[in-house]
């Protein structure tokens, strides 16, 4: 299978004279999680990790994923002729310096535009410079042989009332233009995903467990444009947007509208976060900075604030109760880490308001709750006994609010060692939960709160300590988060402002994998939950 | 008198078509500290602080200085016809601002290219980029109406042996070639004197406190070329350095050698460091970097750690005994923040080694203590009784190394709120001094365990935690430093290296000031003294 696919491709890359195709794990939003349609480098490498890039050219196809892939890659790649290249082993070359060496002076680099960053496709031009290699990116190969690929998403769209998101949409975008006008612009082109639904006041359904829509916005100032698929659109919609200046178009059409904006225009964007097709579409004088809803978004407003405290209530309820059915029926009847997840999912559906898991629930029993994004499935399903712990890190997805909360329960028995770990957790969530700091911090001022009592044991957790957290959007979100040192991809390094809610995210790689979650909000807001702990 | 000589440099100006002349204060090495040579903004303005910049035009003559000295500005200021700018206060345009708007089209700006730095001049440059202007940086225009100008400091140097610098000049000038190399350099220009001491293992008194010699380095790959007033240089220090292939040349040499130096050389300088008039002077490609020799000098060596320790046991005999005689004494004979530091330092000036105190001794009793850099004077000298509590930051110039400790005594009666304070601060010393972590770590993760207690009581103190201190050097060195912010001019937010060694800090500044001081040594390094607290 993969050999004929990548052969189909080799084919359409000698006639177009490609030397080498990208072939990365992205949508076109640089969204965290994609959708099946996007799955191109899956389907070209039989690969299904989430983070890997397929480079193919005439004689090989290589692809590189990190460390937490190394042995799962080298499964999945077996029979299929595709060389696995392992990030951060001595002797891999980086992917720049594989097709400085793959291209020759004056061949051609191709890639579908829409799915890697203007910040990654502007690099591998960097780098090919003195090869004068051109660029080939209109076309997406893999589209071109994928036959069975499946359809793109195009669930239903739903309008987030005022009363949820506490800003109408007018005000929203008037705040934006003031941004725009304080850099100088005229014009923002915005294509992250949840920058848009929270803009726009809309929610929807095209990425599991992200209730975003997917589309683009450009937003100038008189209007906002919003290109999006038609049918994911009620005239409801249509005519509410209308009222706040918003006007709809095909989501295929925005890079004909990026092409056709005045030359004189500035327009603002991202270029870690805009495809290299929409840049490169773009004539005018470019301001290049992070997207100003990624703030607006993060700094909760005052209904968004109350709204999240009750859908904690309701979330807290659900997992209570899961809890006492839980501490009262094990060893009693069969229970597993996955019916133990289906029955806190049914707890969660009875709330109401709820609408979906915020994530895939991470529900880990013993020694599986070692290892650090274990997924239970019906191999690994643990059965759960009077004895050990039991770690559940899971959410929920209300109209108030989005829920990311971890506890790990003690069923029985466990030992000494495993009570320090446990109570050394407890401590640092206290320790942080508690800071007092002036306005100014980041997470690295503050992460050592948290990493300091697990440190003393010499022990260390390889992640960071929280992040930041949507409102009924992303499970993740910047700028917020804890951590010790800058990851500079995440940027989600910023200043802690009033009103950002971030999660307090503890856990330790081995051997097992005692944590508690906790939410902070920076002063001036009163901490809207404490951790349940339970022994 | 101030007016007489700005009419002078008005004159002087006007001959040459210069429009504005900018006067900081400033040696020719970005020194912290500058000998009397080069007070010529106090010559210029009659103000004496240690920060300010004058900008003389035809009309005016504007001060800029900091909070910490409008009061003495305003004061000195009077009937010199100089306006006192107040930087950070509304209203007050930056000197760039100004700049821009006093020099008109196709004007001209005049400074000494020595005493601003590569990255000043620049900035200026590119602020009145759309005038048109012309530089003027050739010519010291102070310098030519000064008639009683102090002459340039030109103390004999002395060699450090390697008993105490640990390491030879030719094991430092073969690991300096092989940093220069990895950042593809051919040529190093090194402008700051402590690094330039540190290189050759050479210490002299140009500066006061400073044990540096006014000096210049230009290193290849092949020769080290040391710029340097030769009266300076005896006959042993020239025949060592020239058998490690250092080679003497006139200080005033310097610009006419890099002038001269290959165009197809690649030169590593720091333009922040590095003057204007050294950096213009170069033909060649430029890497802008910090000084390799500045990390280097930073983590000390293992003779350089053991002797730092052992000179700390002498420091600490020497204000043991002062402790002693204080407490003793106190109330029974005369005895005044003066004396009290007199006495001191001729304990400090018993022990073998000593060479002299490493900063000017602040001795601050009572109320003087919560100012952050209170200095004694004759009218200010308090006289010291058997209550409250003396503060004493002072440290010592030793053949083993350079102290910097603060101590605060109490001497009687004190109240609840100053032993809680005292307390607290003790709780931070504590609490960073005994800090474990992960290599990585920088002073922004680890300053928020000394001052989270401080912020707990809703207080703060408005410096850093700590800094970086030399070896029989400056006391304030970088890149280690610790802080919650970072102060880019500072640059002393790194990654702490086993061997640095920094001081930790602390004090508030209303409405006393207890604080102590501690020496921190990151992993692996056994901390080489305990804090001494006297209650």
């Amino acid at each position: 299978m993969i050999p004929q696919r990548l052969e189909k491709l080799r084919g359409l890359m000698a006639q177009r004279g490609i030397d080498a195709y990208v072939i990365p794990t992205s949508d076109f939003h640089e969204s965290e999680y994609v959708g099946d349609y996007f799955k191109a480098r899956r389907y070209m490498s039989g690969f299904t990790g989430s983070a890997g890039t397929l480079v193919v050219t005439a004689k090989e196809a290589c692809l590189w994923t990190d460390g937490r892939y190394f042995i799962q890659a080298a499964n999945q790649l077996k029979d299929t002729t595709v060389t696995l290249m392992k990030i951060g082993e001595e002797g891999t070359p980086s992917i720049e310096d594989y097709l400085y060496d793959a291209i020759p002076t004056g061949g051609k680099l191709g890639f579908d535009g829409r799915v890697l960053t203007a910040a990654q496709g502007r690099s591998f031009m960097e780098k090919l410079a003195d090869k004068q290699a051109s660029l080939a990116t209109g076309e997406d190969l893999v589209g071109l042989i994928w036959e069975d690929r499946p359809p793109m998403s195009a669930e239903p769209a739903f309008l987030l009332e005022e009363k949820y998101a506490g800003k109408s949409v007018a005000q929203k975008l008037c705040e934006l233009r003031s941004a725009m006008e304080k850099n100088g612009c005229t014009v923002h082109v915005i294509t992250t995903l949840d920058d848009i639904a929270w803009l726009f006041n809309i929610r929807g359904n095209d990425v599991e467990c992200n209730p975003v829509v997917l589309s683009y916005a450009v937003v100038t100032m008189e209007k906002a444009h919003f290109f999006v698929n038609p049918v994911c659109i009620t005239d409801e919609i249509r005519e509410k947007l209308a009222a706040d200046g918003v006007e709809i178009h095909p989501y295929d059409e925005v890079l004909s509208f990026v092409k056709h904006l005045p030359a004189d225009e500035t327009v603002l964007l991202d270029p870690q976060k805009v495809n290299y097709e929409i840049d490169a579409s773009i004539q005018g004088k470019k301001v290049e900075k992070a997207n100003p809803t990624q703030l607006a978004k993060a700094i909760k407003n005052p209904v968004e604030l109350k709204n999240i405290r009750s859908a904690h209530v309701k979330d807290g309820i659900a997992f209570t109760k899961f809890m006492y059915w839980l501490k009262t029926n094990v060893g009693k009847i069969p229970m597993t880490e996955l019916s133990a997840a289906e029955y806190l999912l049914a707890r969660r559906a009875e709330q109401e308001g709820f609408i979906e898991p915020s994530f895939e629930t991470i529900s880990a029993y013993k020694a599986n709750a070692a290892m650090m994004h274990y997924s239970a499935t019906e191999e690994s399903n643990a059965e759960l006994k009077p004895e050990g712990m039991l770690l559940v890190d899971s959410g929920g997805q209300y109209y108030e609010g989005t829920t990311d909360i971890t506890r790990t329960m003690v069923l029985g028995p466990i030992t000494e060692e495993q009570k320090l770990h446990f109570t050394t957790v407890l401590r640092s969530n206290l320790s942080l939960a508690n800071a007092r700091f002036l306005y100014g911090c980041t997470g690295l001022n503050l992460d050592i709160l948290a990493r300091g009592p697990i440190w003393d044991l010499d022990l260390d957790y390889k992640c960071g300590t929280g992040h930041g957290i949507g409102y009924l959007l992303n499970v993740h979100e910047a700028p917020n988060g804890f951590r010790w040192r800058i990851v500079a991809e995440r940027r989600d390094s910023a200043v802690l402002e009033e009103g950002m809610v971030t999660t307090g995210y503890l856990h330790r790689g081995q051997p097992w994998h005692p944590y508690g979650k906790r939410i902070n909000l920076p002063q001036g807001c009163e901490e809207r939950r404490r951790p349940v702990y339970v022994f």
